[in-house]
Formats: structure tokens, C-alpha cells, sequence
């Protein structure tokens, strides 16, 4: 169900108001079952078909209730990427639908996919040719030396992914793949209201990029969209707190054109939404292929912090997640 | 001559399926004299020109024996890059034409153009305004501090490549740069009875790319072709040895689209062909710049495995190169 | 007032020669007013923004004396660069407006933007909501625990620059920002007789660029130049000498195409005016976004060397700007 259904009624506007002045029962009543499910979907970056289709699928349902009816992209020529064109679009979300994980290489060793956390005792799973696959991680004291313990050799280039566990408390939940799931779902509940604006589900995020460059070309071309916001997880860290609000980053590795971000910020304050200021020096999003694009986009990264980044436990504040969906909101009206 | 007529006729089902059946008659009749001369021209990165003028020579000759006359792109707005166009095509084989070497700073001292093997003794070539240098490399025992042992100061920016040494035994070749004249060589074969298809011979691969980008915009935009192959030479390790085929990487440094890996991998099982499967978490090729760009390509790296890697000494059995030329001319009739 | 105005009268050929007979004299006249308002404006990579309004006020009255005015585009989707059109182009000028300098994080920490040197004592300066900032650097000796020293909890975000001291003797100018300033001011220079060419003030190239690309793409489609130049400062090292002459860089991390750079160099010889070769393994600029961009772009780095980079004590001859100049004057005319 809508969040701005079950709490505040019609209006955004109202809705934002709401979370101001109740955040308890406002979190307390989200319903996190699609998250769930988004949470358990085996999608690596290069593989992301699986959650191409659902997201397809549930789509094509959900928006029968959304107030406008998007344009759906994908298949051939979008690879597995989809973006929904709403209205006469001024801004683009992007959430990647790709997570970290791990291929198979020789003898039951790993190499990453993207830059995942690495323990001893973690448990994968998959599928080749032979059957699903649970294996466990070994891994040294440092991470370093990896591979599964498995019973037989599992095929070379089989991908695995983090076990899902999902857990929900009164105040958190989590699970692997928040970031990005949780990026998605709030673009989900983004869509249901949405009248003008572009929502991207992006692929290979975690592993360079591929895909962002061409969509962008293709927005701004027919759509002349050349502003973006980031849905994606960051870090909880000293500066970033579980609790504190959705983080606006201020830069990362990458710097994005301080004016626009400054836009956000004040569109934040209008908000009366919870946020909080990210600095890292490190650290990127599709903001980077943005940004090297040969499109003149601006970009600004907003998201929930978690805690036990890239690991089977990611943790996130739903009340910080109330403040993303709450945000992108206003954004997507106001920017 | 041709590979297919030499050995099983005019059609290339027939010579797939021979080479299955006599894989060492069919590799015995080879010939390399063309793989020599290749591998004898000084092209490193940014210095590609002497092999584009030998490229377009041989190609202005040759191609009057060949199935289809390509449309030869080259020149103004290209760069030292060609491309050929055969057609109606659906799918690009990337060739580049680019080696590894090392540029002469202060004092003749080298700094690396791409990620040249190091060793004291190692003997380099290259030419001034003074003359033809042969040059013997000093180096440590980490292979760190790089000069050239040479009676004179060479002039800086002069380039400087291995000293060619081609060696043919009855399984193997080898010489320095069989990465990637042997995929040059490999796509000029292909040429001979391509009917519709793309061959990019490109620059820069070994040093950061520059040149597929816009090739990629080109055939894009032109053919619609967004389908790549990449026809480069990959390392024997652990999992891909001398003799078990031709390599079809599944991932590298960069991780492709699986479900187009396999397309191509299905390919392969039907060709009949020797084919090993790699997994790599390092390297790269000019796949990574078709991932980048700002065109929804597919792309997948298909190549013989070399040991000796990027030293004098790149070696490569015939049975993974006559592999190599059956599967692409397979991949490039049913792809 | 223009340098050949001062100097050697209406030609830039005369300009030339000149500068080669009596360089001295030409040089002590030279007047760098300009120069040391451009160090002083407070642009760090993404807040570029106070210098793009400097100069397109200066551009406005300057170009009143300019003997071609030149079409300039700059706003709305150009973000914060600025493109001179003058005549009919063939070749584009890139000086870059951005500089180093730092993002201060939590709790008055700082994050580099960009590669600036570190030193205990060091002065920076900005400003946030609650005023102006003069901060002291904090650093270990290896220049690695960064934050400053003020009795203040400076706003998260805040940008810091080095506090501008312009220093001038009757060989040097001495400031931070030389680089790239000085690239801007000698752009600004050759704009005053420029009768066919682009000059591009970008962006973001101190740290990974991200105007480049779409600024190559609007030049190659309106105008087919695809032929660079990069206004840019190098570095002074055992091969590149103060008061030698300006550096043409044959490589630096990225490598042109030979060719074009040969031609450089022949223009250079022709000149009449002091250069001086230069090889890097290491360093990059704006070339090496347009290589990588999908239009084919090629480009030379060609600028002044500098001492104490990235310092606030950047350190020019001035033997070397007037050679820098009168090589821009005289490769825009004949290249």
C-alpha cells in the first residue's frame, strides 16, 4: 500500500507534514513485504534479468493504482535496464537494480563482483546446471583468500549472491542488498503518486557502470532531462547517523556541481523532512557515469545511511527510510 | 590462402566439423607468414599508424579474393583506426591493432606505454632523427628501474618496441605481440568468407582505449549494430591452458551481460569447436570501452590463451588459433 | 593590453620573432594585473562558479577590443563552462577554470579535491553561512592527518582554497593556482587576435573531469573541429627546466596520437619560439576525457612549467608565458 495511503491521505504535502510530527506512527506503519522480496532476488551485476522481470511484473500491476500511467522502456536496446517516463519529466531518479557478489572461478574460488564484504562462514547461494547452490565463504583473517566450501566443484563463472535473512524490528530492518533494494522500492513508492519525472532502474552499479550513459543520452534527448537524484544507499558513519534523516552527500569520490546540490538542500529545509550532510572522499553511484557522460546532467545523491555496508547484514533506520521516500517525493514536485 | 579451403572445402559448417575430426592436419597447414609480418611492425599505442597503412595495403589486395567487398572506413575523422563493413551486419569483431612498448623520457630512461613485461636484457627497437636503435633494457631485479643500455641519448618521446623473434614449432607460434596481431590476423581470416559483418581494427586498447567509443557511436548509429565481439588474445593460467580450445572470457576486470555470454557460449557447444571457459577478476579490453560508451552494446571477449604475456616471448598453440578463427567465423553466421 | 600590441606591433608573426630576439624585453613589459585577480577567485572542481561569472563579465568589455567577437555560449545546459566561437574553427583551446583545494568533513576534517600538496601551517580560506574562513592547515609530517586548526566548527561541505599570495620578481610570478589560471589568462591573451577557433574555459578537471565530453560533442557536431589543444601548466622536473621555453608534452598518463602531436611540434620549430619536450608516465588533463569521449578528438598538452605544484607557491618564468602565448598564437593560425 501506498505510505501516503495509509498515513496522511492524499497529498504530499500533507504527507510530509505528517512524518514531521508523528515519525513513530508514520514508521510503524510501512509495509516492507515488497522490500523483502526485492531483498531476496539473485541479481549481480550482468545478471540483473531476474529482477528486470519481476520489477516488469509487478509494475505492470502496481500501475494500475499509480496516479499516472508511465512509459515503460526496456527489451531490446535497454539491455536490463528499465525507465518509466511519467508526465512531462524535469528529473530522473536512478536506482540500480545490480548487486555485489561473487563468480565462481576455478576450483571453487571466488573474485568479487563489485566490492563486497568477505568472512569466514558467509553463506552464498546460487545455481548452475547442477542445482541450486548454498555454500559457506572461507575466507582468512584479512578477507583475502577465498573460496566456498562446497561438496562438489561448482561451474566456473557461476555467480553467487548473500543468503537473504531479512529482519525487521520496530525500528530497523535488514538484510543484504539494501543498497540497493531499498533505492528501488523507494522509487517504487516514489511511482505511485508521481505526475512529472523519469524513474531509471540502472544495471552493473557496483561494477563500473555500463549503462547510465546511454539511458542519460536518451533522456536528454527526447526529454531534454538533465537533472538526476541518486536512490542508493550510503554509510552510516561519524558524521552520518542511523536516525538522524535521509543523507544528502555532499560530494563522494566524485564532486557533483555544488549549486544544484545546494538546491537540494534548500528543497530538503522547505521539506521540514528529517536530513542529514554527507562529506566522503571516497565512496561512488551512477552519479559518476553521469557525471563522465557526454550529457551536461546534474546529479546529487540522496539516500538512507546503513550500517554493515556490503555484507549479508545491511541495517537501515526506518525512520531514515520514511525521510528518502518522504524527500524524493517533494523533490520530484518542487525541483 | 584461406583456412576453409585449404582444408574441407567452401562451407563452414564442413570446416568446423574437420576441425573437430583432424585437428592436427587441419593445424599443420596453417600459415603463418602473414602472423609474422604482423607481428613485426612497430605500432605501439598512439603510434598505430605504420600498421594501419600496412592493414589498408594488404586489405586493398586480398579482399579481391574475398567473399564480400567491405566499405573500408578509414582516414579523416578516423584516426589510425579501419573499419570494415561487410553487408548487412549484426555483430563487430573488435581487433585491436595497438601493442605495448615503452616511451624514452630524460636520459634514456623508459617510462611503459600499456603494461609491458620487464627483465634486464630484454632487446628493444625503435628509430630518431638519428637513426634505427636497438637498445638492451636495464632493469632491476623487480623489473623497476628502467633505462636502455645504448651508446647515445635516443631523443625523448621516441617509442620503443620488443625486437621481433618469430619461432614456429609444430604446436606452437610465438614472438612478442601475438597480443594482438594474432587477433588481427584472426579477423583478417574471418574476412575471407564474411558475408555480413563488422571488423574494427582499433588503437589505443593497450593504454586506456580512445578510439572504440566513437566507432561504436559509428556503427551504432549507422547499422544499428550493437552486438561486439572481441578478438584479442587472453593469458594461460590455471583454469585456461595451451590446447583446450579457444577462450570465451565470462568475466575479466569487466563483467559483461551474462545472457549474451551465453549466446555465445550455446554458439560454441553447436560449433563443435574446442572452447575453455575463463574467469577472470583482472585484465581488460576494448570491451570495457564498449561498456562505458553511451550505446547499449553487448559484448563478449573470445580469444586464444598466450603464455608469456606481454614479453618477447608470446606463445600460442595453433590448435587454440585454429579454434579461434572456426569459432568466429561460426559466431559471425549465427550470432 | 595585448601582448603584441605592446611589443612588436600588428603581426604575430613579427610577434614571434620578436620574442626570439629579444625575449627579455618583450617579457619585463608583460603585465600580469589580470592574472593575479584570476588566483585570487575561490573556484575549487564544482564551485567554479564565481570564476565563470568573473569571467564573462571580462569577456563582455574586453571583447569590445578584440578584433574578432566571438559567439559565446554559457548557462543553461553548459553548466558553469563558457565557449568563445570565433570565425570559422578548426581547432579548440581548453583551459580549464577549476583548482585543488579541499572539502571540509566532520568536525573540521578535510577531504582532498583533487591532488593539492599537504604542509603543516598551510593557509586556507572559504566562507560558510556563519562568514568568512582563514583556517590553518593541520598536518602530520608525511601530510596525511588533514584538518585545520579554527576556533570554529566550520559547516560540513564548506570548500577551502589556498589563501592567494601573488608574488612577482623580474623572471617569475609566483601564486597558488598558476595552475590553471595561467592556462585561463593566456587563452584570454590569444582570444584578443583570434580570428578563427574555439577557446573552452571547462570544468572539474582537477578532480576526474565531467564537462569535457559533452563540450567535445557540441564542438565536433556544429563545427567538426575535432583537433585540441590543452592550455594547461606542467611541471618542472629533470627534463622540463625553467626559462626554457613552453613544454609540449608528448605524453603524460594518457598518450595523444603521434601525429598530431609531431605536427605540434613542427609548428613549434617554425615558431621560432623556445620549447621544450616533455615525457610523463604520470598526470593527466582535459586530453584525456576527450580520448575517451565517442568523437575523435586529437589533443595536445602544450603550457608553461611550474614549480612547488599544486602548492600555494606555484612558480612560472615568465620567459615561459610569453613562449606560451606566442606558441598558442601562432599554432592557432597555422594549424
Amino acid at each position: 500500500m501506498p505510505i501516503h495511503n495509509q498515513i496522511c491521505g492524499q497529498t504530499q504535502k500533507a504527507n510530509c507534514f505528517y512524518i514531521l510530527l508523528h515519525p513513530k506512527l508514520y514508521v510503524t506503519t510501512m509495509n516492507f513485504d515488497l522490500l523483502r522480496q526485492l531483498c531476496a532476488i539473485h541479481a549481480p551485476s550482468g545478471e540483473e534479468a531476474p529482477l528486470t522481470d519481476f520489477l516488469l511484473e509487478y509494475i505492470g500491476q502496481a500501475q494500475q493504482n499509480w496516479k499516472v500511467k508511465p512509459t515503460i522502456l526496456h527489451g531490446d536496446g535497454w539491455q536490463d535496464n528499465i525507465v518509466l517516463v511519467f508526465g512531462q519529466p524535469r528529473t530522473a531518479i536512478f536506482a540500480h537494480i545490480d548487486s555485489i557478489g561473487f563468480t565462481v572461478r576455478y576450483d571453487n574460488k571466488l573474485v568479487p563482483i563489485g566490492g563486497p564484504d568477505t568472512e569466514n562462514g558467509y553463506k552464498l547461494v546460487g545455481k548452475d546446471a547442477h542445482g541450486a547452490i548454498e555454500a559457506t565463504m572461507v575466507a582468512d583473517e584479512e578477507g583475502e583468500i577465498l573460496c566456498i566450501d562446497y561438496p562438489r566443484v561448482v561451474e566456473r563463472g557461476t555467480s553467487l549472491t548473500f543468503k537473504p535473512d531479512f529482519r525487521e524490528t520496530e525500528d530497523f530492518v535488514q538484510c543484504c542488498y539494501m543498497d540497493n533494494r531499498l533505492g528501488v522500492w523507494t522509487a517504487l513508492q516514489v511511482a505511485e503518486t508521481l505526475e512529472n519525472g523519469i524513474i531509471v532502474f540502472s544495471t552493473w552499479e557496483e561494477h563500473g557502470g555500463g549503462s547510465v550513459a546511454y539511458i542519460a543520452k536518451y533522456i536528454y534527448e527526447q526529454y531534454a532531462v538533465k537533472q538526476a537524484l541518486i536512490s542508493d544507499i550510503t554509510w552510516v558513519t561519524e558524521g552520518v547517523k542511523h536516525g538522524e534523516g535521509v543523507a544528502i552527500s555532499i560530494r563522494d569520490r566524485g564532486i557533483p556541481r555544488r549549486s544544484y546540490v545546494n538546491k537540494i538542500i534548500d528543497l530538503a529545509k522547505a521539506s521540514g523532512l528529517k536530513y542529514q550532510l554527507e562529506v566522503e572522499g571516497a565512496g561512488g553511484s551512477d552519479g559518476k557515469e553521469l557525471q563522465s557522460s557526454p550529457y551536461p546532467f546534474d546529479w546529487c545523491f540522496v539516500g538512507a545511511p546503513e550500517d554493515h555496508v556490503h555484507s549479508p547484514n545491511e541495517k537501515v533506520h526506518k525512520a531514515d527510510i520514511a525521510a528518502m521516500v518522504g524527500l524524493y517525493e517533494y523533490m520530484m514536485k518542487h525541483l
